[in-house]
């Protein structure tokens, strides 16, 4: 099993995914109209100029996935190569894999039409497996990593397509979709590969330096800096912006309150760098389903509030606790920089979705909550108000995040048990939290001199 | 005065000011009309696009606050922990006390206006206590931070407010108002706090080590490539594109003429990563009031040329006697960076403003030199140019510099005063440039081994 | 030749060099006249803000060639004041003289106009030299920068000239013009500064340690997520949606490709930090010259695969064999990231060209193959296809990498002639890969604790 013929065996599978992919484009993917040459004497129909504006916020969301994700996982000391390395490897076999899969689920006359759009979807998908992969940090070969996203985001983009076209949810950030969804299924395929009773002390190169701390801070920083526009891509006009201000000053509350809490319950009231890297973050995540509705700033600031100290908490309490009671291994936290603040954010969607008022949302109802909007949709049935009205569609919110955690953790289950009972190699225990089985890594530094 | 319990009430105080702000959040801020929804039925008005035209320079900024700052002072090769985490808990901060401090002034009808231009300039305020902190850096505590933040930016908001809408000076990259109010103010802090005589060699921890010193390097490059659009974000139209062209101009002369006398002036004419990290940048202080003038590219050339000469020298020799003479620490040396460049970029304010007829600056007169049109301010009295003559502008320059001078210092002196003389905690000589006060360290790596 | 003085008269030949560039920009730069303030009254032309709408493209290129460069040649274990501090000197000197080149060859009436233009184009010209630099890493003096800098960019500026205004060729992304003339320049002043025969060995500083390594991804990783706007920044409308699907598209598969063929040719197939940080962004090279053509998304993932595929061998079989054999030593292995990427750029080119009808390019021929239109270029004109038709437009675009290569070897030959035979000072072999010849280097760090 550890022969290098394994090693070779799931690399050439890898080849074979990336070749399919090549004839799966082929055969199916075409530019969009807009992205085609237009008629020579037509009018300058400015409909390629509309997806460019979104540009710079999509460039915003690539730094956070490559840049962002990569760096926050380099705080494992022996683990920066295997960081850096699989964020940019799962990410670029993701987005390919997502056009594709999203592009199914949305074709037209047979063909996947494609746009900008399309690729800042793909963005957002190759979160997913990202998030996932921070509760297995360490302890995954790339090759289980490659069959783990590839389920992954098929699972996805069909629960995605469930929440939101079907029960009709509203998720502007993608607290339900993608963070929630990434998180539990990263926990239960993490508790699939749990360790043996007698195996379950931390490994022994798990943990950070000085050096890998810091380091770990330029993935927090843009993830910070950025998170406005993860928020807010996919919304328009000034449900866009109220999405920027919304995320910003969650974030802001978020991180002035993680520096408290993680004061107050560390050790020698120190404070605690992993809370810092992660929980000042939770502010992104738990005002992402709601950050383009009417939250006002004061709403904003108390959801920021409210999940900084959770995910601080989450931190100090309940991951040893997990870890220790269920061996239940969560190398990044991303139960408490992910998971439960996408629960405070379905939460908030339930109750915020409760008080929608035609009134106050007036136009832009259709947009955010159409399903409260009349069958044909108008602006004239708006105000007859013939769809769900407000209670219902706080109902839906949290039927949309039980389904999510339902559909995440059965998938994570059954794909842990793929990848531990079926022919991939496991690392063993010495083995994780270290480049060097995958990765040359030079003699250490101190023999180079 | 070291026990635990002191570190305890000042977090608790942090947590009180964030629910102040919370409940100053729910009393008087409320989103602009152009970012709540349409009307049923209404035009499109397009005023929410508008200000969304300004959200990847506002990014830009995001960046420079965040990771340029924050990484820029992990030049410290035991501080890095402190230099990002503290600049994410600073900037988080007061970004919320800015958007209330700068609505109170300009309220209208008892309630603050919350739109993207709102998050644009507290970002712009979050970096005048970053500046002044990197006078202090490594010789404060988090909670001196904290009060120094809260005196700092309510100054800063009425100093502007004098200097702007007042004295009606132009600043648009806000080297006066931003840089020069934030230098002189952490100078002043500094001053107040200077060691005893018998005290004042270097700490053992101040210093970079070769790894510390490519980290701040990341600061450095992210400030260098984003300023255009810290300067340019307050201007529109041709003022805009020609603060763009000025301030890449400036910093690309600065950044020759950093490498050519740092290593005129440095031991054995070997550069110097201190002059590399900083003096490059000179050249976008030293052009920010003027950047959106007529200044030509040659202006920009030489102000670059001349701020990278001074802030080198600034750093060689001034720095060391001011330490020497005056037991003024200036960690960072923000005085070349930030303070002397301010002060170069005002003078050349007041010179380019003694040049300005209608005829060169046409239809921008009214935007850039407001108080130089008529009463009425409409185009035709423009013509007439009822308003304050050039000399007299370029008065109110200086005039302008030198109010800002005298209350940064006199607000520096006053806030360093309380930061000493109260009840406050004072870091120890040994405990100065070490994270180790208030964060938890991981063991010395090469005891991991 | 050793001595401080050599140093200081170099230093001050830079000073010279910027004084220079000062009066040229004075006598012949000045802002075009859509940056200049409107005449009262008259229309918003709108189009400073036409200009300013490719800002955040321009912003995105500034980050890779400051931080994308700059870290990316941190590999080298102490070279990394080097790496980051000349790729600033180089890139501020070079944006100064591509302005003057470039705009000498496009003056209008005596004079150079100064908008954003010229200076996304002075960025892209930036990037050339850089290209070259990687080739001598820690072979060269910054003096022998300097001169190297001047006379490639104004060959460059020729040759770019002469490639897209008299040969006609399409070159969207650069990798012609750019990528071919950096590389095979560089290489070819390696060449003339070869060592001696006797001395070919690895240089006892070449090399990288783990943590220069990850410090390394962060350049790779910027100029990854950034590559779709230096490669479409140059293209209009629905090119330029194409330019940046297409290289995103060809990055992806890029990557994924480099991971497996790294794998599979590597020492006990362990991935390789070399081809990682390199080879997976061989996809955004070998995509550029034909980035904004209808090259579909499968075409773009077919280059990708290519590319990913041959810069992984170069650096494993190509790179050693020309080492030992020629004694061409390429630090940064520049020709398997650029040199044969842009080779296979070069030759899609003149395959996708052979291929173009008016019926599929519509009204963009005119935009991408202008030299295929009519001789008045009018919409008429391109429906009679007057013009060049598809392969003779294939035969001039391996016309245009034939000249660039000749140029580009012939001018590095020269240059390194220059450089090794002339008065400079050249590095003697332990010299080499060493921060410590020009820079102030702190003392190790163990010995600091």
């Amino acid at each position: 099993m550890h022969s290098p013929t394994a090693k070779v065996s799931g690399y050439i599978v890898l080849m074979i995914v990336q070749i399919i992919f090549l004839i799966l484009f082929w055969l199916f993917v075409r530019y969009e109209k807009a992205v085609l040459p237009q008629a020579i004497g037509a009018e300058d129909a400015g409909s390629a100029n509309e997806h460019v504006s979104k540009y710079p916020q999509f460039q915003d969301i690539q730094v956070m996935i490559f840049i962002g994700f990569g760096f926050l996982m380099t705080f494992l000391r022996k683990y920066g190569y295997s960081a850096t390395g699989y964020t940019l490897f799962m990410a670029a076999l993701v987005v390919q894999w997502s056009i594709l899969m999203k592009g199914f689920l949305h074709m037209e006359s047979g063909k996947i039409s494609l746009s900008l759009e399309n690729i800042i979807d793909a963005d957002i998908a190759a979160a997913v497996p990202l998030i996932s992969m921070g509760a297995l940090l360490g302890r995954t070969t790339p090759i289980q990593l490659l069959c783990m996203s590839i389920f992954e985001v098929a699972l996805f983009a069909a629960n995605e397509y469930l929440a939101l076209n079907v029960l009709s949810i509203c998720d502007c950030g993608g607290s339900i979709t993608v963070h929630a969804f990434g998180a539990y299924f990263g926990l239960a395929v993490a508790l699939m590969l749990r360790p043996a009773s007698d195996q379950n002390e931390a490994g022994k190169h798990e943990g950070a330096n000085y050096l890998s701390d810091i380091s770990a801070m330029i993935g927090t920083t843009f993830l910070w800096v950025y998170w406005p526009s993860f928020n807010s891509v996919l919304a328009d006009g000034a449900g866009g912006e109220r999405a920027i201000l919304n995320t910003f000053l969650s974030l802001a509350a978020a991180t002035v309150t993680t520096f408290v809490v993680s004061a107050l319950v560390s050790h020698e009231n120190k404070l605690d760098m992993v809370h810092v890297q992660n929980s000042t973050l939770a502010g992104g995540v738990a005002v992402g389903t709601v950050c383009n509705l009417l939250l006002g700033a004061h709403g904003a600031v108390l959801i920021g509030i409210i999940a900084g100290t959770v995910s601080v908490l989450g931190y100090r309490y309940l991951t040893p606790w997990l870890t220790s009671n269920l061996r239940l291994h969560d190398t990044c936290g991303v139960h408490n920089l992910h998971g439960l603040p996408a629960l405070i954010s379905a939460i908030a969607s339930a109750i915020y979705a409760s008080m929608v008022t035609v009134d106050d949302y007036q136009s832009e109802l259709e947009d955010i909550f159409p399903a409260m909007v009349g069958n044909n949709g108008t602006a004239t049935k708006i105000m007859g108000g013939l769809g769900r009205n407000a209670s219902s569609q706080a109902g839906y919110q949290l039927f949309g995040i039980v389904v999510t955690l339902l559909i995440a953790i059965g998938g994570g289950i059954l794909t842990g048990a793929v990848l531990k009972y079926t022919n991939f190699r496991n690392l063993q225990k010495d083995e994780h939290h270290l480049d060097e089985q995958y990765w040359e890594v030079p003699a250490l530094e101190n023999k180079e001199e």
